[in-house]
């Protein structure tokens, strides 16, 4: 959290009561609809990076207010903690470290219009305007705010890949409606390379432009209707009106080239709402007017608005949780910002840009994009893989989809809009498939699934694997990140391995199984913990383990310290527990890690926090650490430790979360541990039992399964599991097994104030 | 012509003995094939802009070697006295006087490869290279050339939608082929604003990039496959090397930019054939791809080259002449120039970028491109209406399909690729449409059609077409180049109303034959010649009859003077009579227009040659002025001056066109005098008779009817009509009406060294 960020505790309070939930209409029966807890600022302000505009699940349209387009720590394009708005785009990422979208900027003005959005730091000039919380308010598929400057008050709302902007205007005869297509979030570096406007009748434009970002080549096309047809409009291009031109015709109705603003102009009575809707597509212009036209064909605002709540509430009900209300709006926003991506990547035709920059047609799966993989293999696909099985499948084919495109025979690292960012390390679409295909995922041509996933592992350029492969480590003197990249290849392998045993090919899984011990080649004995090595076998030197510099080109860890990725052994905590000395030293040093102060004043740092010692929850490395002390037999240890990161590190507040929500990942953590459960070794067929958050939950399996936990006497002081039943048996290992989850069944804890340490020390992993 | 450019009259003749015909195979009777007839080098020197290479009739690809890249006199990328070839690309503009096109670069190199041109002035840098004509021929389907810097041998072949190249080259260690992606014909303006480049496999590349040049946003793809795997491969952006990035790992197997180059290496053993083959689309790389295999499935180079062979003989063959072999070369390299162009522009799959950017699907009917309206609608496409209807109807339904795409609701003005260049003036897809539709062209929906050309005469905004509908003129205070804007308007309307009237609808035949006659309304009675007018109705001045200043702001024709524009009136010739005191003084007032030498020292007139006194054969304006001779009843006046035209500026060698191309509007002026006639108004049911140039010549109609000319007597002497008979009886009027064309028949001539002036006196229009 960026406590500097927040100008009072009081006024966080009095924000978090007053504007942070809109009035939905109620339902029927009088009681509050899941989606009502919903809270969408929670993540806007500090490290979240999330965007508080409304989506429709998985949508391919995220509407929503930019108050920012550099700053990578607002990758969202919106920070709580601004005071402008810079206007209302139609695409946004949900938690990532690192900006891009932000396309079609649409905003309304009064007077003179402006073509350029004005600096921050003086929001009168440009098209910016002031805003207050006071007057902005969210909900699911629904925000609103009132613009200082025109008077104009916006709410948006959204299907899937079209939305609709309603603006309600004082009089004016100077009213306006401005669509830049200049406008992107480009993180100090991103660029429009090409865009281009039409002017299609009196109230529709099309128009499209191409974009070299993260995604380093991404086309995205718009079709806008206007409830009112333009009274006057004019196109500009560098600053200047797009006109007649004697000497040679030049049409006023269209232009292209790098800087594109649109003015739609009326004059407007009080109170006058004039609607936008605007469609999308990564396909053509043609195609985003057919999306828009089939999903909104009329004006009726609160009807799109309320289809969109209906989606939510029927995704929020895959699990049904009984808390208090402001933890069931943690609850739910969790749920809520884990369905938020991946993002349906198609048009209503099935067509859609591939990797190979061709239309594709997506034929017997829906396809998606935005795979922040080393993010979301740890928590937010087992999710999917639980209870969100069909689109986990329509995943798993567009991961699949993404591979028969890649001139590398690659499954994606992590894809944006038709484009591989090559973010983060290893190959985690392998854990992701095979997850979800050994979970009972269906619909996936399996052979073609292992082809893949078998291929990326053997990929014989990638970030040295090949070197990986044959030397048993990645060499630092060949690779950078190589004590992170030997860890999670590893952690991957077990992973190809596990399919293999699965589809009967013996060779490979010993091969890969083989593999998946190469972890214990990069830790020297000398310290115990996981240190680089070169290609000669020398271990790194000076080494001090605690050395964090994301920017170093000589950094051994990505994003970590050894300290932090000392304890990524997920595949075989035992043989971890083992290296380090037995349970009881792997408990003791899991302890101290909890204390140290050292890397916290490393450089680069500043964007992960969370941070207890050095264990730091706002980044991915450390989120399966805590559970580590189930697998030493002593549980009570990571329950004290998770309801203090549930606690202190999550809530209903725009501040609430403490680091990037990365696609959903640090959501999904949430939801299993509120649950009392946790994916620390996905394609494992178990997870690890911590300590359950509410009282009682009823999930909702992908295979029509109910599966029941409940939290007897759970309060904020009984957090320790005194004991067991699952499914009606006495429980005493801190593990679920797949087996006993899949049929449904119930999970019922007896919670206590203290620790009872008899309970769990059996911490034998089932078989 | 542009005499200075001639190294000496004998090198001229030798080359044309020497070099420019390749040996084809031939034909199985062992006599000639219409298609060795054609010589690619005509109109390769000087103006004529036309380039070399191979292309199918009509062809999307046009495979032909760059000598120059940014001068206007050099449109089509390749000029006859440059001693240095660039490299081989797959597209080309023929005979236009502004360059664009020139996609996709190929060239052998030996040694280290070089990624830059080099200068034209120093043609030992860079990959450019110096050959010899002697080194160099060409045919139908082919074109042959030796480089001097690498010592390979490259020829070129193509089909429709993909070409071959087959490069022989010496021993080396380090032979290569480079692919420049940033290479186009810049004509010093144009820019490469983005491209692709992807390795697909072993000897497959596919690219693309988007150029802003003529055609503003222009996208094209294409696919290569390489007759031997690469032995190694790098693609280089910005000049460097795309490798593997230890940092972060980025693929070598692709590359986005604006400044891509791919360079496949090879050890090549000597006289080592290496074959790419290329195809290209609009809509994708896969579409290239597909475009190409589906083309050409195998590496037999002859089969390309002899299937496309075919295709021209069969093209040809539409009408065959009885001349001297040199007047045949010219003939049938005029009939090749006329069927170069408009280019097919969709895939195999039917699908094509229209000007709104979408992709659409060609239902019914095949895309063209490249409409050079303002030169074709005058002679070209008069000639495809009666012999190539099939076409004719595919282009016409492509330009009504450019309409339906249009946000300003017009028809084309000068298309190409999917852009508008609104270069020009006038509606003149409206007499192409309508010429077409009265000549019996099929399968083009007639209202529709209809709809398409009247709305675009009745455009608002282009042109100031509005106000020239309600005041009667254009007004040069308002409009640049008024007065050719309203005598070309006043024509194209009398093209709209003879569609109205074949439609019954008499309003509109009588609206639109009203304004037909707007062209009074710029004549001064003072002068008795055009002159602008103002919208007061004040007569320009100063005004100077033989002012010509193509780049003035102030000048009121377009590429012409009043002496040129004042002939302009192809609806009403009878009528320009009239104002012109009589059959009398018209043909002296024609006859000074032949003695003027005044507008010769204009300003921007360097480019438009074959001048006859003020009468420019090299531009349009003039083509349809001789034939007005007839209309004076004076007849053989035309025929002495349309054989000086056919004897001076048309021929078989690269020097022989005297002006550009335009797209064959050149040739197709050649091809319908030499049969005789011409369509001096089309839309009108009559052709104009001058004086045939050739023999004997057989037209096969599209109706399947065949039209025999013959010319009796006819020598370099023997130019004068002393007697027609036209189907059978004595014929005494200097026309040929449609009817007595359209059902076949014969016409002929009989031919004398002197004019019978009793010919042809009886100059009344066919009714």
């Amino acid at each position: 959290m960026k406590i500097e960020k927040i100008p009072s505790f009081l006024g966080t309070l009095l924000l978090s009561t007053l504007a942070l939930s809109a009035a939905p209409a109620e339902s029927k029966s009088g009681l509050p609809r899941l989606s009502d807890y919903i809270r969408p600022f929670v993540g806007t302000q500090g490290e979240g990076n999330t965007y508080p505009g409304p989506s429709a699940p998985f949508g391919m349209v995220q509407f929503g207010p930019d108050t920012e387009t550099e700053l990578w720590e607002t990758a969202s394009g919106y920070e709580y903690t601004d005071t402008s708005i810079i206007g209302f785009t139609t695409t946004h990422l949900t938690g990532t470290g690192i900006p891009d979208l932000g396309d079609f900027l649409f905003m309304p003005q009064v007077g003179e219009p402006s073509l350029v959005p004005g600096p921050k730091d003086n929001p009168d000039q440009g098209y910016r305007s002031r805003y207050s919380h006071a007057d902005e308010s969210a909900a699911a598929g629904y925000y609103k705010v009132k613009l200082q400057k025109s008077g104009a008050t916006v709410e948006l709302t959204t299907g899937e890949r079209a939305g609709m902007m309603r603006m309600t205007f004082p009089a004016s005869e100077q009213a306006s409606i401005l669509t830049d297509l200049h406008h992107i979030l480009t993180g100090k570096k991103w660029k429009v390379i090409w865009s281009h406007v039409r002017v299609e009748d009196d109230s529709t434009i099309t128009g499209f432009h191409l974009v070299s970002g993260w995604a380093r080549e991404r086309y995205i096309y718009f079709a806008a209707r206007y409830s009112r047809p333009f009274d006057k409009f004019q196109i500009y291009s560098d600053g200047n009106p797009v006109i007649y031109n004697t000497y040679r015709f030049r049409s006023s109705r269209d232009a292209v080239g790098t800087n594109l603003q649109f003015v739609a102009s009326y004059k407007t009575s009080a109170n006058e709402p004039i609607l936008v809707k605007i469609g999308v597509s990564a396909v053509s212009a043609a195609n985003a007017l057919d999306n828009l036209d089939s999903e909104i064909s009329d004006w009726d605002f609160e009807k799109v608005r309320e289809a969109t709540r209906e989606k939510w509430d029927h995704e929020l009900a895959r699990i049904e949780v009984d808390a208090p209300q402001e933890d069931k709006e943690t609850f739910y926003t969790s749920m809520y910002h884990a369905f938020l991506a991946p993002n349906i990547y198609q048009d209503r035709t099935r067509e859609y840009r591939g990797l190979d920059q061709n239309i594709h047609v997506a034929e017997g799966f829906t396809n998606y994009t935005i795979f922040s993989l080393w993010d979301t293999y740890r928590a937010t696909h087992p999710l999917f893989a639980l209870i969100q099985s069909r689109r986990d499948s329509d995943m798993i084919n567009s991961l699949l989809a993404h591979y028969d495109q890649s001139v590398d025979h690659l499954l994606p690292i992590w894809s944006l809009q038709g484009n591989e960012t090559w973010c983060m390390v290893g190959y985690h679409a392998v854990p992701v498939i095979v997850d979800g295909l050994l979970k009972g995922v269906k619909g996936v041509n399996v052979e073609h699934a292992y082809e893949a996933i078998k291929t990326t592992a053997m990929n014989p350029d990638y970030d040295s694997v090949a070197t990986y492969a044959k030397l048993g480590w990645v060499p630092f003197d060949q690779e950078d990140e190589s004590v992170s990249k030997t860890l999670e290849y590893a952690y991957d392998d077990f992973c190809v391995a596990q399919m293999a045993k699965s589809l009967g090919k013996k060779a490979d899984y010993d091969y890969f199984m083989k593999r998946a011990g190469n972890y214990k080649n990069i830790y020297d004995p000398s310290i115990g913990l996981a240190r680089g090595r070169d290609s000669h076998g020398n271990w790194q030197t000076p080494f001090d383990a605690h050395f964090y510099d994301d920017n170093s080109r000589s950094n051994v860890f990505t994003e970590g310290t050894s300290w932090q990725y000392s304890w990524y052994v997920p595949q075989d905590v035992p043989g971890l527990i083992s290296i380090f000395g037995g349970r009881d030293e792997f408990a003791k040093k899991l302890d101290s890690l909890f204390t140290f102060q050292e890397a916290n004043k490393s450089a680069g740092v500043d964007d992960i926090q969370g941070r207890i010692g050095e264990y730091w929850h706002g980044n991915e490395p450390s989120h399966h650490i805590i559970y580590l002390y189930s697998y030493a037999g002593q549980p009570w240890k990571a329950a004290q430790r998770l309801h203090e990161v549930l606690k202190t590190q999550y809530g209903n507040k725009p501040n609430s979360l403490s680091g990037n929500d990365d696609c959903g990942q640090m959501s999904a953590w949430y939801i299993f541990t509120a649950l009392g459960f946790y994916p620390v070794c996905p394609t494992s067929d178990y997870y690890v039992i911590g300590s359950p958050a509410v009282k009682r939950a009823v999930m909702r399996l992908s295979n029509g399964k109910t599966f029941t936990m409940t939290a007897d006497g759970l309060s904020d002081q009984n957090i320790y599991i005194q004991s067991v039943r699952l499914n009606g048996k006495d429980w005493n290992r801190p593990f679920l097994p797949y087996n006993e989850l899949k049929n449904g069944g119930t999970l019922a804890f007896t919670m206590g104030p203290q620790p009872n340490k008899t309970w769990g020390t059996d911490a034998k992993i089932p078989e």
